[in-house]
């Protein structure tokens, strides 16, 4: 299993995923401020991950502090907690697991809890966070599993996999759990620029386990779709809006195009903390844009001149008309997703019943 | 005007584009041999350039030769065009190109010229090729400059420019031609990978021009589209097929269904040298597949690793029902292209008549 965060006492470890396949390089958070920064740096990725990350970044915060009031502790713990909120703006799983941090907090200050017990609390609810995470992912990859053909091509876009969260992955979680189900399974890794996620991490992780991974550049999905050489789509999802419109990193809509095009079935995978019902539709959805830096130079080289603008959106929507289905813990949701994610959520109790 | 390729005496003289942005250096080939390599390595690339430098590679290895007697001569000739048009399987130009030095070889022969009369011939018709690639891509920028909005934000895919012409381009020359009858235009650039002809060299030279431009990565197209961001799409060919289907840079396929799926005209930009009749659709278009080091290296960066699988096709092919014209030095043809096409080389005396 790939060590994708960890933790080690008061520190909160890492594998530096900007480093990777080049270098295992593991980068040691000592403080909530470091992780909010490995979090807003890409040390550490992907939506279920940024969660546990950021809930784990909480636990180690308040673990230090020196406060010995609730009332100090609390303003300490909400600062934290902004902190976090500030790092990254459009995976809903960053402000879920500071919600759930929050609820644990309030729930044991209610309860008479002296601040030491609260930060046991705060320890145990990050585990929490981080378990299930890991748990989720393996529930979703079984259910998923299903829809995955015998011998099928899967084509992936980005990092879904271990390193995006706690571990096993949510796309490449659907992956694991056709080849542990005895498929024979080739996947097609779009590079994913301009951070290379599927190039870097994709291809890395499924080597790793001995899965057959071709990586092409992201403009090659349409080539190789009219050749008739994917069987599948699955990928993750940063946000998914109350209508089923979906979130992912940039270009993952454009692959749902040509999906479409191409009578492709286009999934989405990702645990039900990736749902957002406060978010009606995808045109609510914040996108991230991010440095120009990243597109204009690759591993040190600059490749574009000095001069030209640059447009770095980190993700893009994709409309609920071109998802096939919803990938989650708790089975696949089909369409109308406005009914089936609702009704998925309150049996979850996490709304109330419609 | 940039020196996308000179003759200097005996020498062929290219500026090295595996080098732009970051260096501007220029590449001497003094054989033929040496311009071949240059192709094969795309020190030049682009459709035309490569027909420009396949004769005049003919043409200084031809200027080279101590044959004496015009048998020998011919032999040294044909080896040096087989030579050439092992090069590069898509762009037909090369082979468009090799034919006319055939064709201006075999009439000089048949006339009764001497050794050195052919080698005037040959450097005369390879001069002939380059100039008229030039005045071509200004006639076909004059005209497709009236399908361009003003204010249009046109996207263009790799590198149909200066820099794949003997000079002005054909896509960009379209750019240009609107640019010159006092449109604004603003350009989006793919950046093309694996060579990134889009991020190095479209957007090197539109900026020298000091147009507008802006980089994006390849899957950003889709995104940048949905926000009603892209007025009018033009590219480049390396084969026009008799029906209109049309190869070009691995990634214009999928560029032309997101227009598509987005409303947006995608125009097709291309001397009548790019029209092979003798091709009857895409399917019959060979596709060069480059080395995976391209995908797995940017800029000596290892980015991918070891053990991953690569697909590199450097080409894919666009179905004539995406394109809504193609722009030449003739006029702007429009579908059915089975009919328009045929008509056009007619008129051009390089096919017979209907």
């Amino acid at each position: 299993m790939l060590p994708t965060i960890a933790r080690e006492g008061d520190v909160v470890v890492m594998i530096d995923q900007r480093k990777l396949p080049a270098e295992e390089v593991y980068v040691r958070c000592k403080s909530a401020g470091e992780v909010a920064r490995a979090i807003k740096t890409m040390v550490i990725r992907g939506a279920p991950a940024i969660g546990v990350a950021a809930a784990m970044g909480i636990a180690i915060g308040m673990r230090r502090s020196k406060a010995t009031g609730t009332q100090k502790f609390a303003a300490e713990f909400h600062k934290i907690c902004e902190q976090m909120a500030a790092t990254r703006p459009t995976a809903v799983n960053l402000f879920w697991a500071i919600d759930r941090m929050k609820r644990a907090f309030a729930d044991a200050a209610q309860a008479g809890a002296s601040v030491d017990q609260i930060k046991d609390r705060l320890d145990a609810e990050a585990q929490a966070i981080h378990d299930e995470d890991l748990a989720n992912c393996r529930a979703l990859g079984a259910f998923g599993a299903d829809v995955v053909p015998s011998d099928a091509r899967v084509l992936t876009h980005c990092n879904a996999g271990a390193l995006a969260t706690a571990g096993y992955g949510t796309a490449l979680g659907v992956i694991r759990g056709a080849v542990e189900k005895g498929k024979k399974i080739a996947v097609f890794a779009d590079e994913t620029r301009p951070f290379l996620q599927g190039a870097r991490l994709t291809a890395w992780e499924l080597v790793r386990d001995g899965i057959d991974t071709t990586i092409i550049t992201d403009n090659m999905t349409g080539a190789l779709m009219r050749q008739g050489k994917v069987d599948l789509v699955v990928v993750g999802a940063d946000r998914i809006a109350a209508n089923g419109d979906t979130a992912n990193k940039i270009g993952t809509y454009g692959v749902a195009v040509l999906a479409r095009e191409h009578n492709v079935p286009f999934y989405v995978a990702a645990p039900l903390s990736t749902i957002d019902l406060d978010t009606p539709d995808g045109d609510h959805i914040p996108i991230e844009e991010r440095s120009a830096r990243e597109v204009t130079h690759v591993g040190g080289s600059q490749i574009a001149p000095d001069g030209a603008r640059v447009w770095n959106p980190a993700f893009d929507v994709t409309p609920h008309r071109l998802i096939a289905g919803i990938i989650t813990e708790r089975g696949i949701f089909r369409p109308p997703y406005s009914e089936s994610l609702r009704k998925a959520l309150a049996e979850e109790r996490l709304v109330p019943s419609p």
